[in-house]
C-alpha cells in the first residue's frame, strides 16, 4: 500500500519531489526544535492541480497529511508525528505571484510565497503589504493564513485574517474550491474563507490567496517612551488612538527586565531610558504612519507625546530623528527573544487579554508567580496595541534553566493560563494551537465551542486525514 | 403537540410575549413587502436564558425557528414561510448595552439593540461606532451581524464582520456559546464567530456581541465631484486612498440618471453639476475623516481634488463648507432609492465586483441590457469604495412598471447576474441571500463551496430547524 502510494505521488509531482531518504530534519522538526517526527514522505507539489492529485491519492490510501509552509510555526502545527505514516505536503514550490491588481489594491499569491518577498513585491509597485513578523524571511503566506499570524502592524491593519479577501483551497477530498475573490463585500453564504484561515491545515490545504494591499504611507516615524506603569501604557494607547487615528501602526510594550537582558547581551545597542538604577518599569515603542509628510507625522507625534507627558502617563520620550534611528529602536524590541535565549532556556507564552484588563492581569500574575516560584524572572513584552503579551518566564538567576523547565514548565503554564482564563483572555493570541497546545484547547475552550469545532472537522474531513492531532486532540 | 409547545413557550417568556393572534404583519411580512408568511407564534424572549429555553422547546417539538431582529432585511431572511408551523424568534426585547470598555475600545451589546441607539451610545462616550446604513433607525445589531451588513463607512471600517470581536450564540440545540471576547487576537481553534456572522440565523441565534469602537474623528468633511467616466471614478478612488490614507471614510458613486430622478422627484434638493444638458455621466461623494482638525481635513481634501483635476479624473468638485451642506450632499445620495420608488417599481441589485473590473462591467452590462430590453433605464449607484453597486433597473419611460416586473424581472436578473459572474463578482454584496436569492446561490456559487456549506449546516443543525430555506434551499 505504502509503495503504491509513493509511486502515485512520484507520478504526480515527479520523483525528485517525493523525498523519503536522506536528512529530512528541516521538514520533520519544528522551528523551536521541541519535536522531531518521521514522515512517510515529503511531497512538494508545484501547482494546485498537483496538490489536489496528491490529496486524492493520500485520501484513497488513507494516509494522513500534514500541510507545511516555511515550517517556522511556534506551536508544532506543521510537522509529522513519529509514526512514519504521515505525508508532509510542502507548499514551498508554489511560490508564484499570480496577479497584482493596483486599482483593486489586491494581489493574488500562491501559498508558498515567502512573506518578505510579498512585502517586496508590493513595495516595487509603490504599495504596502503590511503583514510583518519576526519569521518573515522564512515563513510563507500559506502558513501565515493557516495560523492567522499577527505581528507588529496589527493595531492598524489587523491579523492575516483581516488582510485576506479570498482563498483557493484543496479540500480533504482533493477537490479545488476557487474562492479567490478580490471582493470587499460578498455575502453569499457561510464564510468559508475565515473558517480555513486559522484552521492550521486541519480542514484542507490553502493553495493561494487574494490579499489586500495599501497605499505606502508618505512617512513612518518611530518613538520610544518610558512609562511609570502598565496602566500608564494602556492610557498612552488610548491617547495614541485619539491623537493619531489610523496613523497608529505600531504599539509595543516592553518590561524593564526584558530590556535589561538586551542591555546585558547586546551591549552595542543603546536602549533609551532603561539602563540606570531606578529606571521606569515599562517602555513603549510607537509607530506613526502618515499619508502626508514626515514633517506632519513628527508634529502629530510630538503633540501626542507632549500631551501624554503633561498627563503623566509618559515620563520621558524620544522620536527617532532618522530612519536608521527608527530601525535601531525596532531592533531593540526585536532583540528581546534573542537576548532571552542568550540568558538561557525559558518558558514562552503568547497570550491576549482586553487592554483594559492587562494592568490588573500583570499585577496579579507577577505576584502569583513570585509567590509560587520565588526568584522567577518575568520577560514581559508584546503587542499591547492588540492586547497581546509574550509573557515569558525565565528561571531564577543562576539556576539550572534546563532543570527549571523540566520541573516547572507545566506548573508555570498552568498558573499563567489559569490567570489568563480568570481575566477572560486567550492562551494563544497569534501562534495558533498546533499539537503543542491542543491539550490547552481541550482544557480552556468552552465545551460548546469545542463540540462545534469537532462537528465541523467531522463534516469537512470525515476521514480525519488532515493534520490529525493538530488543534483538536486525536 | 402545537398546544403543548405554545404552553411551554408561554411558561418561558410569559404569555404576553407569545403572540399568536391579531395582526402579526410586522413580523410575518418582509421589509419590501415581497412575501407574507404565517407564523405558528411570535416569541419575544428577554434574555439569553430565555432564548436558550425557547430553542430547546422548539427543538424538542421539532418546530422550525426563524430568528428576527428589526425585520428590515432586503432578501427575505427573517420572515416565516406560509406553512404556519414556524416560530418567529424576535430578539427586539434583548436590547441592553451590557458593557462599554473605553480602554479596550469595545462595547458588549445584546442582539436586539437598534443600530442607531448604538451609534448614540458610542457618541455619548466620545467614541465612534461606525456602522451606518439606511435602515439604522429600525434595524438591530443582531440582524446586522446575521447578514454581515455593509453600508457607507466600509471603505474605512469594514463590514459588520470586521467590527465584531466576539459573539454569544444559542446553538440549534439550545446551548449557549459564550464567545463574548473583547480580544483582538485569539487563535484558539476554528473561527466560529465569522461562521455565525452572515449565516442569517441558519446555524444558531446570535444573542449578544462585542463590537469595536473607534476614537471620534476631529473632523469629517464631505466633497462632491463630477467625473467623466466610471474609469475616472475608479482612478479617483486610487488617488483618494493615496492622498487621504485611512482618512477616506466614504466613497459613493452615482450615475447621471440616478441623480436625474432625484432632481425630478425632490426638486428642493440642489444636486451639484448634474442638472444641465450634457452633464457628466458619473458623480462621486467622498468623505474624509481627520484625527487632527477641520482645517487640516480641508487642506488634504483640496490637495486631493486639485491633483485629481489636473489628472483629468475630476471635472468639477466642491467641498461642503458646513455640516449642513455635508448633510445635504449625503441626503442626495440617500434619496436615490426614494426617488426611484417615486418613478415606479424597479428591479434592485446589490452586486460587488473588483473595483478594477467595474468600468468594463458597467460598459458591458449597460450595452447588453439596452440591446436586450430597448429603452430600459439603469439606476446605477453605490459604494464604489467597496466595489459594491446597486445596479438597479427601471422600466422604459412611460411603460407599465408592474407589467415590466412581471414579465422581465427574471430575465433582467439573469442578464445582470450572468454578467456579474463573468466579471468574477458577487450577486449579493451586502444584503445577504435570504430566501429570496437562495436559488441564485444554488446556481452561481461553486458546487465545492455549496457542498461544504451543506456539510456545515448538517453538522451544526442536524434537525434542520434553524431558518430552513434561507441561504440553502430546502
Amino acid at each position: 500500500m505504502t509503495t503504491a502510494l509513493l509511486d502515485s505521488l512520484r507520478q504526480i509531482v515527479g520523483a525528485a519531489h517525493v523525498l523519503t531518504d536522506g536528512d529530512l530534519t528541516a521538514y520533520e522538526q519544528d522551528w523551536r526544535k521541541r519535536v522531531k517526527g518521521k514522515a512517510l514522505a515529503v511531497v512538494r507539489p508545484a501547482s494546485t492541480a498537483e496538490v489536489a492529485a496528491v490529496v486524492k491519492a493520500c485520501a484513497a490510501a488513507g494516509s494522513p497529511m500534514v500541510p507545511q509552509g516555511g515550517n517556522t510555526g511556534l506551536s508544532v502545527g506543521s510537522t509529522p508525528d513519529g509514526s512514519g505514516t504521515q505525508v508532509v505536503l510542502s507548499l514551498t514550490r508554489m511560490n508564484q505571484v499570480r496577479a497584482i491588481d493596483r486599482d483593486n489594491l489586491t494581489m493574488t499569491v500562491e501559498a508558498g510565497c515567502i512573506l518578505q518577498s510579498l512585502q517586496e513585491t508590493a513595495d516595487k509597485e509603490g504599495l504596502l503589504f503590511p503583514l510583518s513578523l519576526a519569521a518573515e524571511g522564512s515563513c510563507t503566506i500559506g502558513g501565515n493564513l493557516g495560523t492567522n499570524a499577527g505581528g507588529t502592524q496589527v493595531v492598524r491593519y489587523g491579523n492575516t485574517r483581516e488582510l485576506c479577501l479570498g482563498l483557493e483551497v484543496v479540500t480533504p477530498q482533493g477537490e479545488v474550491w476557487d474562492g479567490l475573490s478580490g471582493l470587499r463585500k460578498d455575502n453569499t453564504g457561510y464564510d468559508l474563507r475565515d473558517l480555513f484561515i486559522g484552521s492550521e491545515g486541519t480542514l484542507g490545504v490553502i493553495t493561494a490567496a487574494t490579499m489586500k494591499l495599501f497605499p505606502q504611507p508618505a512617512a513612518r516615524l518611530t518613538a520610544w517612551a518610558a512609562v511609570p506603569s502598565m496602566q500608564a501604557a494602556v492610557r498612552l494607547l488610548g491617547l495614541a488612538h485619539q491623537h493619531l487615528g489610523a496613523g497608529l501602526t505600531g504599539f509595543e510594550v516592553m518590561g524593564r527586565f526584558a530590556l535589561s537582558l538586551v542591555i546585558k547581551h547586546m551591549p552595542q545597542l543603546r536602549v533609551p531610558f532603561a539602563g540606570l538604577d531606578g529606571a521606569p518599569p515599562y517602555y513603549v515603542l510607537l509607530e506613526n504612519s502618515d499619508s502626508e509628510s514626515e514633517e506632519h507625522a513628527r508634529e502629530r507625534f510630538e503633540a501626542l507625546l507632549e500631551f501624554a507627558f503633561e498627563d503623566g502617563c509618559v515620563l520621558d520620550a524620544v522620536v527617532a530623528e532618522s530612519l536608521s534611528q527608527a530601525h535601531e529602536l525596532w531592533h531593540i524590541r526585536e532583540s528581546i527573544p534573542l537576548a532571552q535565549a542568550e540568558e538561557g532556556l525559558n518558558i514562552k507564552h503568547d497570550i491576549s487579554i482586553a487592554a483594559s484588563r492587562i494592568p490588573a492581569f500583570v499585577e496579579h500574575t507577577d505576584a502569583l508567580l513570585q509567590r509560587e516560584i520565588p526568584g522567577v524572572r518575568l520577560v514581559n513584552f508584546g503587542h499591547l496595541g492588540d492586547g497581546n503579551l509574550h509573557y515569558n518566564v525565565q528561571a531564577p538567576e543562576g539556576g539550572d534553566a534546563r532543570e527549571f523547565l523540566r520541573t516547572q514548565e507545566d506548573r508555570v503554564n498552568q498558573l499563567v493560563y489559569d490567570a489568563v482564563a480568570l481575566f477572560h483572555g486567550s492562551f494563544s493570541a497569534e501562534h495558533g494551537v498546533g499539537v503543542l497546545k491542543a491539550d490547552k484547547l481541550a482544557h480552556y475552550k468552552s465545551p460548546v465551542a469545542l463540540s462545534m469545532m469537532r462537528a465541523i472537522k467531522q463534516a469537512l474531513d470525515p476521514q480525519g486525514l488532515m493534520n490529525p492531532g493538530c488543534i483538536l486532540q486525536k
